[in-house]
């Protein structure tokens, strides 16, 4: 009895598959620090446990299939910070992030259809696409250029009949970029053109920093019946793990479309989207604080691997990720050799090998990307442990 | 720019799409009985509420994609009461049934493949399948038969080489029907002469009646590598909205693609993974009290409907539903009709049409479920409106 064919043929979550190795290392008495997975360290806002505490209910009962009402009067009320104006019914709570992606490619995609992303990738994109044989064509970005898009003819390039949508992480998860105001635009023109969809993954939007102006797709009244904003309370307020997200959107069709996907898995859970409600009434001055924090990390951790040797990086302007180009053999391989066969005074580290967060074949290879989620003398820490570890790696391999 | 072919022909939810005519039968004053939607009044065992108060967090991280350990183990204990034995491993938390339902269908069938189930079946098994481009083929089963299965030459004739699973309601949701054991072998039996998967959707597995024995598809040696178990806590403890649902198979690869998938979602709820603990952790007199309590429920609404001229049904022995042939031209038609056209002494009632339930076109078009989840006394009022909508109804129609 085979598995179907589209699950045999996934990869599993470069994020997640070295784990045992860092159990392993661990087990070994080896201090690892977990710069692979996007968990940070700042602490949920009170609100969220707070109002949980106080729900007061006999029956646990099924929500609204499109998300509560309040939880969205409050997402409505936050996007109004941004100059979005969604209607009540142009939103719907989802199951993080991951099942808004989800809904949005099965609502615009058949099989064979696919999307165009900037690659290095959200590399779960790829999951959900093949998951509901969706393909995944990606636009090569590079760490030499910022991970910034290359001219508009080489996106162009990308595209064919079967394209249906951009899919777009802006801040960028694993690199780091913010685009341009210019770059947005021409996303945008590109979409009108083609008359294709943006899926807008804008959930780093407060993760912005050095002052750097940032441009939603939200903002564009010329193309607003082709865009689609994924967010989630998971980074925004250090909640990974209420799961709640939501899709935003002011083309009725994909909404409909949506809402039926949302009835037939019913509801999301009733008590995530209470505490959720008050994360999105968190004061804005939360957002000063913890941008700062990421900031110091940021400069922290570019700071040590622009001295290393052979290590190539442009400095990350958002989200909490920078993605490296190392000078090793195979960044999968140096992970594991890191976390199995070496250590530093009785640390190591784990990070995620880039390779899977492209489309195209045999690029990343000797790629990776931190996530720089602790405090800064944890990250200074751990640095020094890369740059011995690079030193020391028998594939050591300078391009 | 149109939605994805996939979608655009997704039926939307039979039992959720009549709500606005309800709701405005209510704003016109009405009263109205929601017989239409399994969503119980027995109140959530507290366990539930009071491990949700003592979280004691800082961070709300993301958790296991497999699930917590120790809801894992309270389920493994749940199941050894039901003599199953399923390993640490051999058990997946999903959010709700509802995603283990879809990520079974995802890891077994391509596009192209096809499911059998029971018809009249739970709906949202087509909203599910037809989203990943699975098609769904109906053994046929009748009111008159008390939807027990027909002779296995019938249920053979609807498998082909597209085929890749049962998925199969036991106790059955709309129907009630509990399989005699003879019925289960007898499915065990083709599923492994056809080599393929049964996945068992035991949701209801407590809400049988009248000392009936249930048999579960987890109790046959001869199976357990093609038998998948799909659960949840949205029935079993009224706590629908908490959105824990599992799968439990002593398939590797089938467990393997399907972690697979849930590391791509990433994890489910932390809090209603701590709240679902103390669920499965409630003691079993909660259910003989609650079974009691249905039994009853089921008996008014039986006993009633018996009564009325022109409907046919058999008594349900299980889950909380009864699924009725009325002598209407048209169940939706007849609906809506109580809803706007419609009340008895300032009351009416909302069912759900069951043509929606059906894989075979032009069957189902004059049932309807009724879900039996108010107290009896609201139940009789309930029965008397529609005793009285049946008479007054100008689409009347014996067959």
């Amino acid at each position: 009895m085979e598995m179907s064919s589209r699950v045999s043929h996934m990869q599993s979550s470069p994020i997640r598959r070295l784990v045992p190795y860092a159990n392993a290392a661990r087990k070994a008495g080896k201090k690892v620090y977990p710069l692979n997975i996007g968990q940070p360290d700042i602490k949920t806002p009170k609100g969220f446990f707070n109002a949980i505490r106080d729900v007061d209910l006999e029956v646990l009962a099924y929500a609204d299939s499109a998300g509560d009402a309040t939880l969205i009067e409050a997402i409505q009320a936050y996007y109004k910070t941004y100059d979005m104006d969604f209607d009540q019914d142009e939103i719907i709570i989802t199951n993080g992030g991951s099942e808004a992606l989800l809904f949005a490619i099965i609502t615009l995609c058949d099989p064979g259809d696919n999307i165009v992303v900037a690659e290095p990738f959200y590399t779960n994109y790829n999951g959900f696409a093949s998951a509901v044989n969706v393909e995944v064509r990606g636009i090569t970005t590079k760490a030499e250029d910022g991970f910034h898009f290359p001219a508009r003819e080489e996106i162009e390039k990308v595209l064919d009949d079967k394209t249906r949508a951009f899919i777009l992480n802006n801040p960028g998860n694993p690199t780091g970029v913010v685009y341009t105001a210019e770059e947005i635009k021409m996303i945008v023109d590109i979409a009108i053109d083609k008359d294709i969809f943006i899926v807008a993954d804008e959930v780093y939007r407060e993760f912005v920093y050095d002052g750097l102006d940032y441009k939603s797709f939200g903002n564009f009244p010329e193309a607003e019946d082709r865009v689609v904003i994924v967010d989630s309370v998971s980074k925004r307020y250090s909640a990974c793990g209420a799961r709640i997200g939501s899709l935003a959107s002011k083309n009725k069709d994909f909404m409909g479309g949506v809402l039926k996907l949302c009835q037939g898995r019913l509801c999301v859970p009733t008590i995530e989207m209470i505490g959720a409600t008050e994360l999105y009434r968190t004061p804005v001055d939360y957002f000063k604080e913890v941008n700062d924090e990421y900031r110091k990390r940021r400069d922290t951790v570019f700071n040590a691997l622009k001295k290393m040797d052979g290590v190539i990086c442009e400095e990350p302007k958002g989200a909490f990720y920078v993605a490296v180009k190392l000078p090793v053999d195979d960044a999968e391989k140096f992970i594991i050799w890191m976390l199995s066969d070496f250590d530093y005074q009785g640390e190591t580290l784990m990070m995620a090998p880039l390779e899977g967060f492209y489309a195209s074949q045999g690029l990343g290879k000797n790629e990776a990307r931190i996530a720089y989620i602790l405090e800064t003398g944890e990250l200074e820490k751990a640095m020094k442990v890369l740059e011995e570890a690079l030193k020391a790696y028998p594939g050591r391999q300078v391009i």
